[in-house]
């Protein structure tokens, strides 16, 4: 199987973009992904996306994208996994590049969530649950998070306020990051104070939503050329599933197809947790970055938020996490978010993150989350030496 | 680049399915592509559907079907490219196969259409086309499709009349398929006299809609064993775009994808046009039979419907056509399309049609349409020898 790098990332600022549609959101990205590959066209474009049809009566996104970057007759896919939609396009793209298919592919995530009204959008994201049994019983996507970590606090003995320090990193982290929705650091005060939106998940637990898109560009690894940037290579991706509803599951508070698909690339990439120097996991809801941590071999079950209350997770910790903002502080629009994770990963490994560097980073990890933990994809990323 | 093989079928009747959810129907199809391929699990899922988000809110299906089927932990993806998504999920089925990362994957179309309101259908099928410069305008999908035929009997000089045959025969031959829609034969004089849908679209060049699921076995060629089944290899599989919106083509009357992705077909297969023993084409309306065999090399420009007034499309003809009903009879339940042509083009090869068998037939091809003509997938099927 042959070997995929990436050469080239792009990313919009995650925003209220009114002046921006779908398709331009997604251009954006594209050509800066393009110019920073030092490319003009590729011989595929996979999407990731999860709500344009719903939300901007818009299917067909796969042409309506490559038709307005000037790339007629390539190969073009929407490919949708709810929130791990961008994830899910990059596994697109990296089995069409390692196929020998194709000589170089486009990954876009993109996602326009702000020109809805709320009601839509709330109804758009409650489709990535099991319509029949779950949203049928009136929980909305947040509602399902809350009565997991509701569960988690019952079960670990933890207090709420002892996930502050998840958010309170990501903020900070944010502060560095141009692209990130928001630029305000919090305290633990700020959190404790934050009014509640499904309890016990307040605002300051909550990833906002937004319009982004963030593209990569992929060609075979054995195709690289020296160049000026450090050279990046995908060393394990792997994707994997758990049942749709949390209901149906053996243990809601165990995140298998994160474990599953994190063990997977481990594998592939030949290491183990604690070489990983930096992790952007999915902290759509702050319980999420605790259960992603103790699933992927980073604390033991039960003790997430104690790497984040001793520090562990910060820049100079054990395991740096949301380095750019995470989900939380740089946002969340949907299909796009898996492929700002990967970017950022690619940014920390060329060492271009200044006030938020990784030091020394050589290996860096992404994990995207679709549905509440339903279909999970990591991605493990390596400097080439 | 490793070569694929489909060992597994599997079809649910197109109908009004008012007692199956979408997952249901999806894994009555799935289950009968396992039995037929006598395996029990498989590695990857890929999911071609377009509107489960708009009409069954409904989107992380990959998901939920998986779950359903009782394969938690492997990969799941939903793919769309509006009416091609059946055949852009089988591209990327293809592509995973290949690439080596997995030793089977099963591909499954599915599409549930008839709960809903149909102008939320119509309203659904118009996000194929460019919402913001066509659907805007109040175009719905068959309009643009009239407009074309409209062009297409002005620059040509045919009448609307001359385009029965493909309406005949897709009916005629439906009558021989159990999972056809439609089992209703027609005459001329019925076209003649069908009602006007948007002119010149009558009732008769249009394909019903409808719920409906196929699926697909795939595995890597080399791993074929001698079996009591005609075995079938993947010989050609190409996908291509055009400009999304219609009025942006340099020319409305000419299928440039479907040009495009049939040449990369014929050159990966080896063969030229008159090697093709018949031909799935994408008949969502009469016009588009025509467009499809002049790009493919089966007639010249603007001498379509002659194939057809020649009686060449028939089982007996020069390259017969919708040999189990099309998408004029069979029914086009639109993710699911794809996969019924391929489904289709397997049974002609095994030599299972027994009433529509097009005698001694070892190489066909299927051609799914995605918008009007926006994105075209064509797959090339060869029974080994």
């Amino acid at each position: 199987m042959q070997q995929v790098a990436i050469i080239g990332i792009g990313q919009t600022p995650v925003d209220e973009h009114w002046d921006k549609t779908l398709r331009e959101l997604a251009g954006e990205a594209i050509f800066a992904a393009l110019k920073d590959a030092d490319r003009t066209s590729a011989e595929g474009l996979f999407i990731g996306n999860m709500m344009s049809g719903m939300l901007s009566r818009q299917e067909n996104i796969g042409v309506l994208i490559a038709d307005w970057i000037g790339l007629p007759g390539i190969e073009a896919y929407k490919i949708e996994t709810a929130c791990s939609s961008g994830a899910a396009a990059l596994r697109a793209g990296i089995m069409a590049v390692s196929s020998g298919q194709m000589e170089s592919a486009i990954v876009v995530g993109v996602e326009k969530m702000t020109e809805s009204l709320p009601i839509e959008t709330t109804e758009g994201l409650a489709t990535a649950s099991d319509a029949d049994y779950e949203a049928a019983q009136g929980l909305s996507f947040v509602a399902i998070n809350a009565l997991v970590m509701q569960r988690y606090l019952h079960t670990y003995g933890w207090k709420h306020t002892d996930f502050g320090a998840f958010s309170i990193n990501s903020h900070a982290n944010a502060m560095g990051n141009p692209f990130a929705r928001l630029h305000e650091p919090i305290t633990q005060k700020d959190y404790n104070q934050a009014r509640m939106i499904a309890a016990p998940i307040s605002l300051l637990d909550a990833s906002p939503t937004g319009d982004g898109a963030a593209a990569l560009y992929l060609i075979p690894a054995n195709n690289l050329r020296p160049g000026a940037k450090q050279q990046i290579t995908i060393a394990g991706s792997a994707s994997a599933i758990d049942s749709i509803a949390v209901h149906s599951r053996k243990d809601p508070l165990w995140l298998f197809a994160a474990a599953r698909s994190a063990e997977k690339a481990y594998s592939q990439a030949g290491i183990q947790p604690n070489d990983v120097d930096l992790f952007e996991l999915h902290d759509a809801f702050s319980i999420m970055s605790a259960l992603s941590l103790e699933a992927c071999g980073f604390a033991e079950r039960g003790q997430g938020p104690r790497l984040a209350l001793d520090g562990q997770i910060l820049l100079s910790g054990k395991i740096p996490i949301t380095t750019r903002g995470g989900l939380k502080a740089r946002g969340h629009p949907v299909g796009a978010t898996g492929i700002y994770q990967v970017a950022e990963v690619v940014q920390q490994l060329r060492g271009e993150c200044g006030s938020t560097q990784v030091e020394g980073a050589k290996i860096g990890m992404a994990q995207n989350i679709g549905g509440s933990g339903s279909t999970i994809v990591t991605t493990i990323l390596k400097a080439c030496h």
